[in-house]
């Protein structure tokens, strides 16, 4: 797909700026969520299976998401690619957008809180751990996980 | 509008998880054109009028935009409101990931590597600079504003 203009801003949008696309990418990243199904059935905002399978073609053209290959029966496996992992700053700059412009009082907002009051370094754990859970990279850290922080003190 | 989750990640993405709407922004921020015209006829991606229209009215009715009152025959300006200039951190972070994964050499890349050089300190600066340009703050520099230094040193 050619882009439509040279701005790099563009190029990301044509990409990501689509609503569904980046619901899909945050579930994958922040609940693991690996296969079609649970995709679909863990889908908070109700995400439809048509849109989420043409979403998921999208995301593996476009480099953001590989399937594995899945023998006669068996349910394909979606990973992050280093692409897709890179998009981690971009839900949490969404994020922290909604914190003072969307506010409401619940677990998730506790959980972008603490991200945004942990910073960048902490993102950047965030992508070591899912470069260790999406492309098989070792586990960067002793201790709790990134992410486990998050489950742990995030609310 | 009531949003779909609790999830702050979706409700920025309800308001900005959108392609046009993403654009309009970056055109308003980066290339200061706050009259419909000039966003209709300045637009590198070749907005449609209909959909430029759609997107004005939902910016400003999300907040990120306000439209000021024009006399009859007059042209409405818009400008960013303080949730509006708050987006420009997405936008960057959007810009940053396709220096890494859409590269192409050009000036626009040659300004958002500036940008990315820089860091968050200089999106600040930018964000200050939109307060002053936007919402009537006193300029909050002495010499070349930061935008006229993404003119000069973005290249």
């Amino acid at each position: 797909m050619e882009p439509r203009s040279g701005c790099p801003i563009n190029a990301a949008v044509e990409v990501l700026g689509d609503r569904w696309s980046l619901l899909v990418l945050r579930d994958v990243i922040f609940s693991d969520r690996r296969y079609f199904r649970a995709l679909l059935t863990g889908s908070t905002e109700g995400i439809a299976s048509n849109i989420l399978a043409d979403r998921l073609v999208r995301l593996v053209e476009a480099g953001l998401l590989s399937r594995g290959t899945a023998a006669r029966g068996q349910r394909a496996q979606y990973s992050l690619t280093e692409a897709g992992i890179q998009t981690l700053p971009i839900l949490v700059a969404l994020g922290n957008w909604s914190l003072t412009w969307r506010p409401a009082a619940n677990e998730l907002h506790a959980r972008q809180q603490f991200m945004q009051d942990e910073g960048p370094a902490f993102v950047e754990a965030l992508m070591d751990d899912l470069r260790a859970r999406h492309l098989g990279r070792p586990e960067p850290h002793d201790g709790p996980s990134p992410f486990d922080r998050l489950d742990a003190d995030g609310r």
